[in-house]
């Protein structure tokens, strides 16, 4: 088969990246996906950075394994951790979802004030700072870890009072400091963007990474000339690491399409990291 | 070293567990304990069956390892998935904390009405109320996974508004069929006690299966002759397979000794399910 027409890989440590995969169904109706989601292992958000970097290495074996093109990292703690360490043993273009996100952030913010929530992972490893120091150095950044966010989701009580009660714990104190856009940098926010959006207010812009993730992938392979040229039936595979039944249920009710398999995959025998 | 002297093994999914083993060390002072939580993998509670005993398998392959001459299974959800499919293999004996917590739970209710929090793994598992027929089938059983309680309790939001608030969201349809006793059925869940009794009331009994897992410990080691004499010094141990630094800050927060020393371990080396 031409290289053009391999699937993309994505993976996530769960369920939470097919908010990036559907992004790039959208952009990209052409291509091919394979998902990957870490179920046995999710969540990553509070896990070292060496764990992490082991886990998305065997991952992206995996990926690599199935013949994919290109790799989107769609999880902002792999991304964080891991994508530096192993974007240079990696034969394919890999992107993460930080860089997107800090560059939507800083072509949104007007008075430079961004806050970023996410994983205890992404917000320790102060990834997002040093990305927005870098476009900018006169941004200020806030950053909160809500280990909250990714239960509270996963319960479905995504427009709930309690739930609006724990977003203003969290957020209420990077409201008090004046942001102007606030990061959603960890891929399930984006399922409580409504409660968030009803704490931070309508002078608040909330950015979710998947659509920046999504283009610059599409640029990524248009440089490449690895753009799918469509003789393909775009046919998405998604495989997981435990609890396939699941994992399906929760898949069909965010993406535009019909999950063709779902399949468990055993992660021991990806390889050593 | 004469049989009796070796030390007990514990294991839980991450730190949970120290509930139980804080309790085993106040009614056996004189029991060396290894410890191990596996916080790479943590949380169980939203596993398969099969995981949750291809992980039990390995941490159980580890402890024997290191020349224990029992081992208590103190994570509920592994006793719920895993204990009766290893036990059959382990050459020591082995106790979960599921039983126990039923018959402290038959023991207390004078209604026969019984409420068991705990996490989807758990619950759906339909053991407690397996257990409790067969102690008394004329009990009637009232399960509610919540899977917020966890990360709640990690979070450190134990007496919060916000806690309660979840909490008699959880549990107000079982107060409403009138239990009189509460078995808190996963490991974390002590820690959310003095939260959980402002929503029940005192008239509701809240079961911490930790204490009766000791005793049944205690009886048995009694029953084989391996109660440690004493001649040697408790000296507990502690393994991880992830974070050890922050365990061991956690842990010295609700364990009655100094930790000698915390390590973490690759599981992946445990060897195959």
């Amino acid at each position: 088969m031409d290289t053009k027409n391999l699937p993309v890989g994505v993976f996530d440590s769960g369920v939470g990246g097919l908010t990036v995969a559907k992004e790039i169904m959208k952009q990209l109706p052409k291509e091919k996906i394979i998902y990957f989601g870490d179920t046995a292992r999710v969540p990553y958000g509070n896990k070292s950075r060496e764990t992490v970097i082991a886990y998305s290495r065997q991952i992206v074996g995996f990926l690599l394994a199935k013949g994919v093109k290109a790799i989107v990292v769609a999880c902002n703690t792999a991304s964080a951790f891991a994508l530096e360490a192993i974007a240079g043993d990696v034969p394919v273009p890999i992107i993460g979802v930080v860089k997107p996100g800090a560059r939507t952030a800083s072509k949104t913010t007007k008075n430079g004030r961004i806050g970023i929530i996410g994983t205890e992972g992404t917000i320790n490893s102060g990834i997002y700072t040093e990305y927005l120091s870098e476009l900018d150095p006169g941004i200020s950044v806030f950053g909160k870890a809500c280990p909250l966010f990714v239960p509270l989701a996963e319960e479905g009580w995504l427009d709930d009072p309690i739930t609006v009660d724990v977003i203003r714990r969290y957020i209420t104190p990077m409201l008090e400091k004046d942001i102007d856009t606030l990061v959603l940098g960890c891929t399930h926010y984006p399922l409580l963007a409504e409660s968030i959006r009803k704490v931070a207010g309508d002078n608040v812009n909330l950015v979710n990474p998947a659509l920046e993730t999504a283009l610059e992938l599409a640029r990524i392979l248009r440089e490449k000339d690895l753009l799918s040229d469509g003789s393909d039936v775009p046919h998405h595979r998604f495989y997981v690491s435990d609890g396939a039944e699941k994992f399906r249920s929760f898949a069909n009710s965010i993406l535009p399409c019909e999950i063709i398999e779902t399949r468990d995959v055993n992660v021991k025998v990806f390889g050593q990291p």
